[in-house]
Order: structure tokens, then sequence, then C-alpha cells
């Protein structure tokens, strides 16, 4: 165990594992391609090599906890490395499964907890996230009144966009883009000019909330 | 009167109300789905019981006033409040009038006024339009200016964009989305070289324009 | 001449001219409609008397000047004024000439001489050129460099985009709004795969610099 | 060698030299124009006296070194200077080779070394580079993630955008300038109503980090 947790510790295990998760990533993205032929078996087998490494890294950072296996747990990191390593080993997951897939691609999200830098700045913007929920809220109410209006007002004549609340929502969303903006104001006019107000103030406003709910989280994770 | 202001005030009856609010908010989003069937009854027995509550709601609220009702009106949201409850009730509104249904969706922004948080950013926002207000002048003036100018220049030509200051002005406002640009310049150079410097300079001032006023919102709902 | 100096330095004589001025401005804003009818003299009626009461104006606040005339021309916004308000005199400019129409419009400008807070937002605007000059020149030199390396690599495949230098830069200011990124890196791609780091580095800089370039004039313009 | 340095360091010197690079870049712009006739000749001379000019200041310069030449290359913007005024008479580089044309291109960089101010931009933004690295890296983690996870959600479906990673990473690059969102939501919602959870957390992750990064820079070179 004082084994275990000398090499969980040391600087060339860090640098190990980091490369590994890097090479598992690349691998990953290779077999993406459809056209592989006779690179398929070989990339399987290094996904293979993979699996046996991660679990051999996670067996020994539990060990490294001596006789209370059980503490590493306690760091949300080591849940994940735990879970996105273990999940394979699920007997119903077999083969090519979906969800497989997508733990095969999470393991590379471990890459952040090996680096500070990328650590700090996940939990700072994660610990931001409390100070802009007023502005979420407002934005969630402005979306709800503004999708209702939009229903109330084109609903009958654009049901496309404006059929019920789920829709206007969705319109309402991609219009944060700008990109509808132009076929939005058009359509409206020929309903009512008010859809001039309409639009205009629904940008203005979500715009300023986005934009503050934006520099909320960069001061935030600045000042940490 | 004292037993009002002491419910009026409690912790309950406050989540009672947001919670009431919100349910009612969920129930008029269920009623934009066009197929029903069954479940029509059943949401319109759901809004003639919140219509019940709300005006319940407000009831007990004025008689927390005691003897002098009026003073519930000094605030502005309990106007607010009173106006979408008893809106309702007006006997020209039946059925299912267009007026009617803003009302009840207005209903849903007196979730505002129950969070603290909220309503701190609306103030705050309110508060920061006096400092806006010059930006707001030489905004209008330049997007006068250049929709005369985009009349005398494109009128003739393009009469679908700048055949009038009312398409003018239009046509410049949907240009801040940017969508429109690649387009205007396009048939633009057609009629002189010089609508690149018509171009480039209004989205120039009018994007730095719009940045103070954004930023200046910013800062002012941050330093409340 | 005291009695002009007094009269143009009234409080009465300013709010006069803001709504004189106001009212020239949506008088040439309906004169922008096509289908007047019996309305077109009245408001023909109505720029003549426009002229004249600015005439009278500039002539009063000329006379407050007193036995120097000459130093009212020596403040910038004065000069200004005399301007669009005489140029409508000049001999060969009869009737509807293209630049007395401009002129006209121009007199709408004035405005901004009127409200002390536009003149500082202006003024800040002004002073904070030469503070962006630095980032100005490095954008042109941007600019000019992708530009040239845009007509090397693409010219020749897409005449229309980057047949020549000109060309090479139209497209690349264009390409800020992001407009046409999609399309632009589409055919791009089929010329080399070095277009992905062409266009990518291209956005980075200018956006970066464009962003540099507003915040220096927000700051300064806060600053005074 | 002393008359050298004199001369090196002198005025008119650096402002013959700018004006030189300036009037190179100018004829290099002409030069992309096809319909030229009688004028290329004359341009192609003048091509010719600008190397031999350019030839000239490099020497000057390092004869101003006197004893120590070597010691000229131990500025980055010398050992520059230098390549691009020798590139040209590599004996390989014959007429109009593609890189004989981007050495020419680069002559025009040379604008830089010769302001201090933009010299000062771009060794601030240089500097910066470390402190949004982070930043950089998040990003890189986020597009890898969401590329191979659009790959298993769309990649059947979809090949077009999503059919490798390199394709996914295209698509969610492209995706940054809000171009394409309105399409890719709602050909993703055919598939799954998941569709919308990836769009909307890839553009507020993304949208995020680069507002970060720029900030970054900004903070930085202001700083500085
Ligand atoms: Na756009
Ligand atoms: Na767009």
């Amino acid at each position: 165990a004082a084994r275990c947790a000398r090499i969980a510790r040391s600087r060339p295990f860090e640098v190990a594992i980091v490369v590994l998760i890097m090479a598992n990533g690349i691998v990953l993205g290779i077999e993406t391609y459809p056209d592989l032929g006779a690179a398929r078996p070989v990339l399987h087998g290094m996904e293979l090599a993979f699996r046996l490494a991660f679990v051999v890294e996670i067996a020994i950072r539990v060990l490294a906890y001596g006789r209370r296996p059980q503490d590493f747990f306690r760091h949300g990191w080591n849940v994940f490395d735990f879970t996105v390593t273990a999940a394979i080993f699920i007997p119903g997951l077999h083969g090519d499964s979906a969800i497989l897939r997508f733990v095969r691609v999470a393991r590379v999200l471990r890459l952040v907890r090996f680096s500070p830098g990328l650590r700090t700045i996940v939990a700072a913007l994660w610990r931001s996230l409390p100070g802009v929920a007023g502005f979420l809220a407002l934005a969630a109410v402005t979306f709800y009144v503004y999708g209702m209006a939009g229903w109330l007002i084109f609903g009958s004549r654009y049901p496309e966009q404006y059929g019920d609340i789920g829709r206007s929502l969705l319109t309402l969303f991609v219009l944060l883009s700008l990109e509808t903006l132009p076929d939005l104001i058009e359509q409206g006019l020929a309903v009512s000019p008010w859809t001039l107000v309409y639009y205009v103030s629904f940008v203005m406003i979500t715009v300023n909330l986005l934009l503050n709910i934006l520099i909320a989280v960069i001061v935030n994770s600045m000042e940490e």
C-alpha cells in the first residue's frame, strides 16, 4: 500500500497516465474513419491495452489508500475515474453498444483532473453558477413570456415556428444567434407592425441578460 | 386584518403563491398544444381554480392593510398584481378574447416580485436607463441620418429596402444582426463604391454605441 | 448685439431651435414616402419656413458676437451650422440636387450640439481615436497580408472573391460578420486543407483586434 | 561602420524604409489586378528597385555592428528582415514561384518592427498566450468530446457533417459563428430531442471559454 501510494503520487505515473489518455483519445478519433481496413484489429487491440492500463491505474490509486479503500471514493474525480473505467466490464454492455461508446469518450474528460490549471478553471466556472442563477431565472421568465406571446400573436399564422409553446421557445432560442432575425421580422410584419416591438425588445433584453451572465461568470472566475 | 397581515407576510403563503403562479404557467403552456382532447375541460377547470386562488391572494393582501386598503396601491407591483387579477372579471372581456389571453400570460410575470434577486436585477436595469439615455439618443440620431442617407443613395434603385424612411430604418435595424451585410454590400456596390464607406461606418458606429450601452447597463447593475 | 447675445444664450431660444430641428427631421422623413399627393406642397412650404428660421437663428448667433462676428467661426460646431444653413443658397445647387438633399439631412446632425450629453460622448469618442490608432494600423497590416495571401492561394480558383487585392479585402471585411464563413471554408477546403489555418487565424486575430479597439474606445470614453 | 551605425539609427533612414515598404506593398497590390497591360514592366522594374533598396538597407544595418556582424542576428526582427530580403536570391526560387510570392508579401510585415506602438501590441499579445493556455486546452478537450459525441449521435445519419472526427470538429468550429445553428438544430431534432441539450450546452460552454480567452488577452495587453 505504501508503495502504491508512492507510485500514485509520483510525477512519472501522472505523466504516463496523461500520455495514455491522450493516446486513447487519438485512437478513438482514428476509429471514427470508416475505411480503416487492416488497421481496425490493431486499433481494437490497442483499445484492450488501454482498458487494462486504466484498470491497473485505478487499482494502484485505490490500493494507495491502504486499509481504507473507501476513502478513494470521497473525491468526485475519483468516482468519475472509477465509473468510466469500470463501466466497460458491466456484463449488459457488450460489444458496440451506444452507452459503451459514450463511456469510452468520457474517459478523455479525465485529462481535466490531471491538469491543475484546467481543474481550477472548471471549479471556478462551477462555483460561479449560483451568482448567475438570478439572471438565468430572469432569462427563463423572459423566454416563457415571449414564447407565450409569440404563440398568441403568430401561432395561427405560422404554426411551424409558433404552433405551441415548445416550438415558440425553440424559435426564440435559435433567434439568439440572430441568424433567423431577418426572416422572422419579414414574416411577422405581415401579421402586425407590433412584431418589431416584439423582436426588438426580445433581442435587447436577452442579449443584455446573456452578457450579464457571461460577465458575471468571467468576473467570478478571475477573482478566484 | 391583523390575521390577514400575518398570513400575507408569512413564508408558506409566499411559497404557495409562487407554486401557484408556476403551476398556472405550466397549465397555460400545455394549453398551447392543439390536440389535447379530453384534457381541455380539465385544464379549463384548473384555470378557474387559479383565478379563484389569485383573487383570494389579492383579497388577503388588501385586507392586510386594515382600514387603509388604498395603501395597497402605493406599490407598483401591487397595482400590477391587482390589474392582471381583476382584468379577467371585466364584463367586456368574455371567453377567449386576445386581451384576456395576454392578461393570463402576464400573470406569470408576477413571479419576479416574489424573488428578491429578480426584483433587484429588474430594478437595477431600470435605474440604469437614464445613464444610457445619451447613448440611446445618439443611436437614434445615427439611425435617422443613415436612414435618410440610405434613402437618398439607394431609394430609387432598391425601393424594397430603402423606399422610404420607415423601410430604411427597418433595413438598418436588421443589419445590426450582420445577417444581411453581405447581400446589402453586394447590391449596394452596383450603385456606388461609396456603399462601403456607408456600411462600414454604420456598423462600426452602431456596434460601438450598442457596446457602450450594454457595458453601461452592466456596470450600473453591478455597482448596485 | 447685446440683445442678440442675451437671446442666443437664453433657454427658450435653445429649446425652440431643438424643436425646429426635430420638426425639420420629421418633415424630411415624411417627404420620403412616395404617395403624398396634396400634402407635398404643404411640406415644401414647411421646408422653406425651416430654412428661414435657421437663417434667423444663425443671424442672431452671429450678431451676438457684436463687432467681432468672425469669432463666431472659431468653434467647429458654429462652422458646421453656418455651412449646412448657407449651402442651400449657393446658386449652383438648385431644386432637388443630390448635394442639397444631403445638406438638408445633415441639418439634423445639429441636434448633437444642443445636447451637452451627446456633445460629451461625441468628443470622448473622437479623443479616443489616437489611443486606438495602433490597433487600427495593426488591423490594416493584418488585412493587407491576409488579402494578399488570399489572392495568392484562392485568386485563380475563385476570382469572384479573391481575383485582386480589392476583392480580397472586401471578402475579408464581409467575413468579419462571420456570415460567409461556412461557405468560404467549404469552397476553400476544395483548394487546400491549409484553408482552415488561414480562416481560423484570420478570424481570431481580427476579432481580438476589434475587441481591443472597442474596449479601448469604451474605457477611454468612460474615464472622461 | 560608425557611419553605418549613425545612418541606421537616424530618423530619415527609418522614415525612408517605412515609405519604401509601404510603396512596395502598394505595388504588390496593384500587381494583383489582371489587366495592367503596359504598366506591368514598370511595376516589375519597381520590384527590382525595391529589392536593391532592401538589400542596401540590410547591408547598412549589418555593417552598423562593425566587427561583430553576427550580433545583428541576435534580435528576432533582424533575422526576419534578413530572411525575407535574402530569400529572393536563393537560386531555386526563380521567377514566379509560390514561395517567392509569399516572401514578397511577408516583407510588408516588416512595417510592424518600425512602429514602437505596433511592436508593443504584438509583444503584449504574444506574452498573454501562456495566460490563456489553460482555456485553450479546455477548449480543445471540449471540442474533442463534443466532436466524438456528435459522431456517435449524428454520424450515421449525417455523414457529411459528422461522418468522422475531422468532419465533426470542422462542423463544430463553423458552428462557433452561429451561422449554421438553425440548420443543425433542425436536422438534429429529426434524430433526437437531446440534440437541443447537445447544441445549447456546446454553444454556451465554448462562447464562455472564448470570451474568457479574449478578455484574458485584453486584460493582459492593457496591463503591460
Ligand atoms: Na450572423
Ligand atoms: Na450570424
